[in-house]
């Protein structure tokens, strides 16, 4: 059991931390087992206030496969994937949507009763996220599935600047109002380099990039961007690890300052991220 | 076919109306009809980006009833209702939030796609509806249905005053987080008050209140709030008519300057309501 | 007899345009017939009003010809011209300070009259327009004439931005404070200039520029600035046209998105010209 | 002549004064031999340029009977007097506007040449003076003649605060648009009650009010308005006297702090009376 | 040594805490130890800027006696007390004011050294604290002690409004602008009802208030203001605490929410106070 | 004895440099007998406050050698200069701190008594003036004698929008918080230029630059910078003056109008020199 003062030395800590980051924007793509765990779910949003109240402002992009997946199945639907992305019919669409629309408004709501003021949009809000059609790794037409075409960072800055903390959807809108799936980790790294965030956090569910993937203990802390594609060809970076850090790769070029995939099974782990020394997971930097 | 100058003269003839209510808040319950018909949901987006661009502020209230009801039977779940309202359980409360917020999402890319600027929100968001549990007529428990608390219409105020169209699913939020249905029409009503609009239109699928319901000649134009009574009294108001018109005396008795029960079935109803002299549907005035 | 309907529809014709001027400001040259027939006035003044109201600002920019001419009459007078341009004696200036100085205010105050809130400035106000003195196309001497030097907007904008519609009689200030009388038409297009005005229109007592002159079917819609010098040497652009075409060819050189010389004739031409597709009179284009 | 030590201990004696009256508004009713002579009006001009470089904030309502006169005269209409009213027929006032709207702008024209930023303004802009037909003193029709009903002063308010000096001529607007002629002192006097100033100065041609109208030794120097009504009933207010001082009574009634009959055929005597506490002339006080 | 997890367990604790002051006032008088001891001045600086950056405004009032004690000894002056106020004559006064004025620009650049913004002002700064002589307690002269007549807090709300840290010597200035000694717990307590601030910190040398003054476990940690007179009478209150109690007394009357007396030899106690659910010290309440 | 009127004409004259130095910033070293003497000190505050007044923005940074010599003669402490430079050993440093601290907002509390608002500043708040140890002539060791490493304005931008007079004591701060004793004349050199003033005052004890040292009517008015080294080599420039053009000349260079050598001897140079044309003292110019 600590001391009064021993708590007040931690508070004491993380000051250079707040002042580092004081009106700083982080982007935090939101998802995996963070977002299942009740617990977890609960450390998250406690991080988005504390770091709202201490001056920094976080913007959450959340994902949902898992619950569309279960949604689709109680109607009847099958879930198919091509290359780790969502098969989208018109049906699969709606769900998506759906689906995503009550995850988003929820987590609005856990940052609320928290005391801070989370607000649920989507890309479809005042256009946030504009979409074009893209195609699976072989072009094949794999429905409604979308990349980025334009983030429209306006309304975003507008509910940051009034206080707010903005929880955004990655549903995008493109022409004719066509509604398009878009990958979170994407949509997040896309608002972060519109929003000149100074960090992109992904959560994941594994430790980072690991140099043997069999071994915890070889984590690797820092990248450099130039450095990707040598990891690449050693095979050190492999499956769904590739997108991550490609969204990284792409927030350090649009101008953010730093990216971190972070591993999201750990409570408070963006929170030791920003407020501590002891980096955790996997920074990529230019 | 019209002559320039005669289209020149219907615009000249709509000056004072835009005068009128230049600067002031119009909340619209929009459902029914309106929302289903593709021409009819055409007509009301327009007319709100068009209000929008003459210096009105339209907010738009929506239910969404008919779409709850065939998700829950593509779930195989029984939509039962009591006094006119849905029984809610846990699975019923998920959907609603589900396919409310789908609903929402459209109807801010509908705006979107007409040039204006729409944003979607929940009362969950930055808690604007707060709710308790609402019992039915008999006091029996009807599930998660609910009645407004309170409204906080911060987030609905920064939105206006940035020149967005905000559009509000009519989902509450009560003790610990718990989601509510919320009946839009009292949702709107409340909303009306709380912006100190000067006006909150209802659409409805009727012609207004009749005086005799089998003769749509028998239109009541205008209805002031201490006459209501009567009109109970001899049999006029009836069934689903009845909430309605209580809606829209909370809103007078609140300060809002007039409401109107309008047929959403006819065509720019609302812009024909705000912009022309000729009152159509029914007009509840202090 | 339209249908409230049919006039909704007519309404809804004019958002794109709407949307497409919002924010912008629009400054008229009104002069000629529209200036002295009593309707013709008040249609101008309701087009004016309007598009205000639907958020475009519009610049005033008023001539006076025929009533500094009757005046000089009633004085004894005679009025000289020399190339379309009024030798102006110190009489004379006079004259034309005082008959500009009331029209000027009657304009505003019939903005006034129909809801619009309308300021009359001249160029002596806070140095609007400074001017040198302007010799007659043969270099002679013809008095206090003057040609624009600089536009000082802080004025407009300031009244502009606070709701106000300007109304600016083109009266020029010189070198020790003298007065001179400079051509309404020149004004117009320099302070669209200085204002970064969207739109420059003129309106005439001709159809616009016609290819035959005695053909009023020959209008020529639009015209690029390059192929002025085309019309002037196949003998289109004659007389009074010339100085007109001239001043639209400045604006648009002045960064002007587009300029119209009108027919004021017309009842409403502004409003037509802004509000529908249908382009009335000849539009100069880059 | 003085050396430069004794010229800063002026300008040092100037800065009680300055303290006093930074912020605040004062309003100047300009007329007579103060606006004739050229020495005298320059003198007026710095002295209201001075005014609101040393953060004080003047407003002009000036006169012009003997040019209007005059200009009657050259058009061979002879001027009419009732009770010291102007009787204004529709020609009349026609030439009323003209006179005044030019003198108006040389009087901004005046105060641009000495580095103020003048703007003229007469009663219909912005319905700034809204007006009344006002009879003789038999209750006679006397023509366009009125007096003010309501000041709407927001858009003197805008142009003070961006840092104009406003002049205004006191043409009124009626029903209909139609112009009223309002005498100068009451529309300075009703104008400084609006912009809740800090005082109302009159120029007249004389001394002030004199205990002796032929002693110009017998200044009274204040007067307060309670002991105006012993004042007339001694005959010491007599002729165009009274109406001066019932504006000042009005304007203090209004809540203007002082009041102040000066001698405008003193030079700089606006300057006297608000720079030092040698007062000239008669001072009204509540 | 603690897990990253813990260290982040305890940041979170601080979140209600970081809610429940963000954006209010805390005043605290900073003397005696804390201000000698090097550890302790540190600590207390973190605490400062800690509280600026989580959105809490610090005002820090200081006192220096024991340094004034000193400088005058090297001088060869007596130091003289009555009644514990210092007898100030003209010798002391000015050393008074130089010591003072060191220490203060020597906190403000402490708290810049820790990234935070500190500003040092004295009541002489704007008139911050005007003062009236205090006689002793037998209403003998003690020279130029003062008390607090008037604290005009503009000055201090401009630069906190722009994010510094004030930090205010407690010289007031007199008549002729005489400096007068002020005791600086009350300016303390002065300045917070002036900036009806939240919080009145008082750091001491003892623990609080003790019931029993020999044993220290009998602290007592909340008193009501109306039991203050009972804990006179019965010896509890004696010596310094009693003005120290009155200040807190005075501010709690003045609209300050809670006042403190905190132990100033326990390194953060203002940290572990403000953000700590085990209040430290005497708390004085309504 | 004057008349009104010439007093009013002495009024006039001023305009012109009113107008000129409208929302300019004014850079003043106080120093000298115009500090130690009771009537100068008056009357230079004085000027202060009626520039403050008219629309300029004075900024004072003062010096306070004699006043340092004479506590530390009563602390029984020798100075020692070298070069012109006091040998600031800790105790010195100390006593500098203190006398220039009372010297500070002493100066504050006489522009308060006479109406402004002065705020006493040290170099030390929010880091203003940065600071790194100077070297004596021979590069020996001076102690804590410090030139200006950088200037971080905002904290005086602040306090000059909002009304204030800022006085500022050349105390630098360095690494670690090590105080710096700054020579005043290049403190207020730096400051000039960061604020981007218009003018720089150096108030002296002689007349000027005089071309025989010997004859005071050989006063050189204007030199231009380039014109400097002539000057030095002509013998011309010697000894404290040689600095004192430096710090114009680094000023003139870092964008600063013109800078001023003036008499402090002379009451209300300052005032001579803004407002009349009879420059008094040497101008720099580029």
């Amino acid at each position: 059991m600590l001391t009064p003062l021993e708590k007040a030395g931690i508070l004491v800590e993380a000051l250079p931390y707040i002042k580092k980051f004081y009106g700083k924007t982080v982007v935090i793509k939101y998802g995996g087992h963070a977002m299942i765990n009740s617990d977890l779910k609960q450390a998250v949003m406690t991080d988005l206030v504390l770091m709202k109240f201490v001056g920094i402002n976080p913007v959450v992009v959340h994902g949902g496969g898992p619950e569309i997946t279960g949604m689709l199945k109680r109607l009847g639907v099958d879930s198919r994937f091509v290359g780790g992305l969502r098969v989208t019919d018109e049906v699969t669409m709606e769900v998506v949507e759906m689906v995503l629309g009550k995850i988003n408004k929820e987590i609005a709501s856990l940052i609320n009763g928290l005391g801070g003021r989370g607000v649920g949009l989507s890309g479809k809000d005042a256009n946030l996220l504009t979409a074009v059609k893209k195609l699976g790794s072989d072009r094949q037409d794999i429905g409604f599935v979308g990349e980025v075409k334009e983030v429209n960072p306006s309304l975003l800055e507008t509910v940051i600047n009034e206080g707010y903390i903005p929880v955004v959807s990655p549903v995008g809108v493109g022409q004719g109002g066509q509604s398009y799936n878009i990958n979170a980790d994407y949509a997040a790294s896309a608002i972060a380099t519109a929003l000149k965030a100074d960090k992109l956090i992904i959560l994941t569910d594994v430790e980072g990039i690991l140099e043997d993937r069999n071994n915890k203990e070889s984590l690797i802390s820092t990248v450099k961007i130039d450095d990707i594609s040598t990891l690449t060809e050693r095979g050190v970076l492999q499956g769904g690890m590739i997108p991550k850090v490609e969204c990284c790769v792409n927030a350090i070029k649009g101008g953010v300052n730093s990216t971190h995939i972070l591993d999201g099974r750990v409570p408070h782990s963006i929170l030791l991220e920003v407020f501590t020394d002891k980096g955790i997971g996997t920074m990529v930097v230019p």
